[in-house]
């Protein structure tokens, strides 16, 4: 069994190549579990990982000659992870069309024609909510996306549905919260501040709060992410009927919850690195997320949240021994 | 001001080119009413409408520079009512995308790079609704297409929404009931017998019930349609506020209802000429549609549907002597 992963270079992409790898079998769409005897890593540059069992492919997941050719008999399931994000998506309107619907639609496209029916999962995002919300987004709350990012998730979704509707593919969305803590170099996610005032005051660098410490925001943990990303592809296609797009559960967590985190992992000296600087940009911009949300339909289909914080804090110390302390 | 009309072949294109032409003058986005100095129609044929004021042009709407060449420095307003119709999208996938989705997204580049921003129009559908529906849908039921053309649809309309929100055009889309009566020859609508079981039989000819006579759908009549299309296109921007997508109103009808009216209008000559041939394929599609609505919203708008259903078909009649009384 053939694995392929778009926006395999990204941080949630190599973190699934290296629980694929260190797993060594894959529960798809109900089945036996299968051993995964080859993963294609696809994303516009080469990630770093390096496996006999991964091939690392760099190419334009909007050209469709491309991703025809990734798409082999072989490939028996697709994790699409390769977006633009949030940030990016607002900032280069064109670009955020071209990555995050054209690609979703042209990688459709390949799986249609390629005879066998494959499994894939399509990494949505909880920025298909916005705007005029109610106190809680539950499973009947409809999607009103106030950013060109959420626009094209949402999109995206509509044609994995259909896709999956007239039999072509066997697709699942999934919501994904805000990743907490993300470890790395920030990226052009407008929620980046979320991961950054844990990140960097563990690093011994210095982070900006440009919101409010009680603002709130839905999160998951990037182990908790992968956990439900191999839920949804492993489970029986009948578990998901018509309805392709769900809402991962998450953490409700307010900004001072964090820092009171940091202060148990890193000590006062962290949370002094924190320098709040209130951006009515931003804070415009993040008053607009869903913070809070009742996740019934995917916690009656198996999928599980992080505990509660520390252990997300806790997870990425351990995952990262050499981002911290210093 | 000059009109570009999509889909302007089509029978609501010609109903509202006669109406566009009569009236003379127009209004959009709350502004005083301007002359019609011109209107370009637009199809992949060429409409029957002959006027010094009309340019017909025949073209494909999902090419860019054809549609780029549409939309010159005169446009000011743009009504979007090209489609392939839902049995087609249906039996034609790639054909609907092609149409509904990536013709529209041409359209929306075309004008976003057009230099002023114009008011666009954009005609959607109830068929964005469908399967697990509550008993009356109202303005916060999550639309869930079960067809390809509702799904190319609700794209279209994400598209619009988030063109408008960036400035790069101020469009409205309005989800239209089924239109009933539709004049002229059956097209590929799946709804097509609604209309169907009235024009035939008062025309002489036999028509087919492929649903139980109590089956209800959600109508308005192309009147009332085009009426709502100008209303649209003519509110002051700030009365849309940043949803730009809207559940038109219309009216709850029984199939039994129509055969009622028909009664009256064609006596029992013309209701013996229906005949009742349940299709199970027909009946499992139709109950997926909507039919009862709240169209709270659009109400509050000014939005106006027909009174009754007896004067839908006084409508047809009137406006379509030559089709009656064979």
């Amino acid at each position: 069994m053939k694995i392929l992963i778009t926006g395999a270079a990204g941080f949630l992409g190599q973190q699934l190549i290296d629980r694929l790898l260190s797993d060594g079998v894959i529960r798809l769409a109900g089945a036996e579990p299968v051993p995964v005897d080859g993963i294609v890593g696809f994303d516009q540059v080469i990630g770093a990982h390096r496996d006999p069992r991964l091939t690392n492919v760099a190419g334009d997941i909007s050209d469709a000659a491309t991703v025809e050719a990734l798409v082999d008999a072989s490939v028996g399931a697709v994790f699409h992870l390769a977006a633009v994000v949030s940030g990016t998506a607002e900032a280069d309107f064109d670009l955020g069309l071209r990555v995050n619907l054209d690609g979703t639609r042209v990688l459709l496209e390949a799986l249609r024609h390629r005879g066998e029916r494959p499994v894939l999962l399509f990494s949505s995002s909880i920025a298909v909510f916005g705007g005029d919300l109610p106190e809680v987004v539950d499973d009947r709350t409809t999607p009103t996306p106030q950013g060109s990012y959420g626009i094209q998730k949402l999109a995206g979704e509509l044609l994995v549905q259909d896709y999956s509707r007239k039999g072509f593919v066997d697709g699942r969305c999934v919501r994904v919260p805000t990743v907490v803590v993300r470890p790395g170099a920030p990226n052009g996610a407008a929620s980046g501040f979320a991961s950054g005032i844990i990140r960097e005051p563990l690093a011994g660098l210095e982070a900006v709060l440009p919101v409010s410490a009680q603002t709130e925001m839905w999160v998951a943990s990037p182990r908790a992410v992968i956990d439900m990303f191999l839920h949804a592809i492993g489970l029986p296609e009948a578990a998901w009927g018509w309805n392709r797009m769900l809402n991962l559960p998450g953490l409700t967590v307010s900004m001072q919850t964090e820092i009171e985190a940091l202060r148990r992992f890193g000590g006062e000296a962290a949370v002094a690195r924190i320098r709040h600087e209130p951006d009515e940009r931003i804070m415009r911009l993040v008053r607009t997320w869903a913070a809070r949300f009742d996740p019934r339909r995917a916690i009656g289909m198996g999928f599980r949240a992080d505990p509660d914080f520390d252990s997300i804090v806790k997870a990425y110390v351990e995952a990262n021994p050499g981002a911290v302390g210093r």
